[in-house]
């Protein structure tokens, strides 16, 4: 039998032998990306990097019908500027972290997935999508008036090109299956009983290659781009700090949470 | 009724309650791009950019057949040093303010659109082009035997990426509209009597988002390149005086002004 | 008749009249790269490059089956570091003087071509392959367990774009022709007794562009990737050096040669 091991919001279910775990992500309703479950998600990545029985992780979701609704907006209001801080280095940690594994990661992605949500399936090595149209992904943080970050932008830009990126990142655009597909925000659209299944197929190829070359390729290419971040990394919290902290955004923030709540009700 | 302002050569459509403007070129017969329609194209994009009842313009040709035939021959042919820089830095003024304006710029493409004629194009947003074999639209530089400046071609690179543009480049590729919509010189084609009203219909997407996070997205994904030419724009001015200062080049450019005004007659 | 010149390795088919030539490469069985072929492909291309009657090259093999297998293990396996250091520094000569060179140069690839075998190609500026499902193309080091250098990887990147190149390089994929036209490793795929006839053709487009106009364009679009490696030669050859003389690496080459040497006997 399989031991499972993880936390309370991220299972992970190894499979040595194979050389990969699935990584669930079970922080319920919308996996929002809180300041605990970043750190859970981190500490989880940590032990199968550090496991020589791992050279791969599947990261999917254990909340249906979404894969990651992005950062967690209650980490980001009513709070003091030292919470922001904080909250702020974690998340881009996990980018970090995630973007430069030395492990293959695969996003088998079962669900939505909007801003953040987008961002940590970026990061992945290989995008497989279940076919069902409510599952958009896309980086559509201006839609809430926000800007993403540039190191959000470099990584999409890496992923999809300069053009498609600055027309998806200035409308917001949420791409559904086949429009993913084809401007390539995700790689693969599968139906969806076989998100889990497209997805260690494809590692078996990934597998297939001698390790360390393959690490040292994934660093060559992904380097420059983490290091962009690395080296603007304080002012890049600072600018977050103050940008999260004026009165129009905490207010924006506020009602639209206030939203979200009349809503469940 | 609409009040419309603008220039002699720049008839300026406003629609402030729908927030936008149409900016007509007149410049016959070929919208060529002269020190006085760049300046009064540049004055109207100031005023339409100070007032807040804009977020958006479109930009149009009036003249039949022709978008613009871009840079004007005669500015660079027969006028002394100062002329040409001059001139020059106007056109550098001219991309630098449409590629970087906070206001949503699209092009409806009613006409052929090569050289400068394109890049105005590529300064925009997005693109319509009419569905016409005879609107080809490129950066056709070295047909002329002329090169295109480096923030030419970092803005079509941009655009359509780099392996694209550097065949395009080299060959002064002119595309037709299929070809154009395949590699990524415009966004959409539309049959020839719907051009503006397809501009219309994707504007209303644009002015969706909100304008702040939209504008600053914007600048996150031009300034880089814009910040290019900044850097070095006395260079790039001399760079110009003195090649088209060139015996060879001015013989070439006499050469082929007196074979266009054959033409005519 | 037609002269030929060239080397015992090198076999040059001059068409003065229509300003080009065919370099025909003649290394059997496989076209390895090594030294000394290197060093004949130089200074044919130099030959062709200072007489003013040719504009264009078409790279083509002479070898059935195989455009070029790439670089030639034995010039890296049980020699000492001089030698080590004057073989890489060649093959570094071979992409910067094919990359950048004033001529047109076409690609008529008629076999396989892995690894430097690719990066040849990818230095052309034009790519047809014929349509066999054999001649796959890519850059597959890491499935041989080494990394392609920077500079493979920026070629890579100029032609296919960021992500394409980031899971090919990573994966070591060789794509087949359907595939490698359809992510933009080849330009052309023709029947295979067209090879010849299509390069051709597309040559005839090239040469009707004003040739000064187009080097400097040609210049202006991949002199910033040369420069990258120009920058940091030395270091370069200094890295490759340390990398190949590991004992891991030496033993890993020896056991593959040995492997190659069993298949033929």
């Amino acid at each position: 039998g399989v031991r499972c091991f993880g936390s309370p919001r991220v299972l992970v279910e190894p499979d040595p032998a194979a050389g990969f775990a699935v990584m669930k992500m079970r922080n319920p309703p919308v996996n929002s990306l809180s300041l605990e479950f970043l750190t859970e998600m981190l500490i989880s990545l940590e032990k199968l990097e550090s496991d020589k029985a791992f050279h791969a992780i599947i990261i999917t979701s254990d909340c249906p019908g979404i894969f990651s609704a992005g950062l967690d907006l209650t980490e980001m209001c009513g709070r003091d500027p030292t919470h922001y801080a904080e909250y702020w280095k974690a998340v881009q940690e996990l980018w970090l972290r995630f973007y430069l594994s030395h492990l293959v990661v695969i996003s088998a992605i079962n669900g939505v997935s909007p801003a953040g949500g987008c961002l940590l399936a970026l990061s992945s090595d290989y995008r497989v999508l279940a076919d069902n149209p409510k599952y958009a992904i896309g980086l559509n943080e201006t839609l809430l008036g926000i800007v993403a970050p540039f190191w959000f932008k470099d990584t999409l830009v890496n992923t999809v090109g300069h053009r498609v990126a600055e027309r998806a990142l200035q409308l917001g655009l949420l791409f559904p299956p086949a429009e993913a597909l084809r401007v390539g925000v995700v790689d693969q659209v599968v139906p969806e009983d076989q998100v889990q299944s497209a997805a260690q197929s494809v590692l078996a190829q990934w597998l297939a290659v001698p390790g360390h070359a393959r690490q040292l390729t994934k660093t060559l290419m992904r380097k420059p781009t983490a290091d962009r971040l690395l080296k603007e990394r304080d002012a890049d919290i600072q600018n977050f700090v103050r940008f999260i902290s004026r009165d129009a955004i905490q207010k924006a923030l506020r009602a639209y949470l206030e939203k979200l709540k009349q809503k469940k009700s």
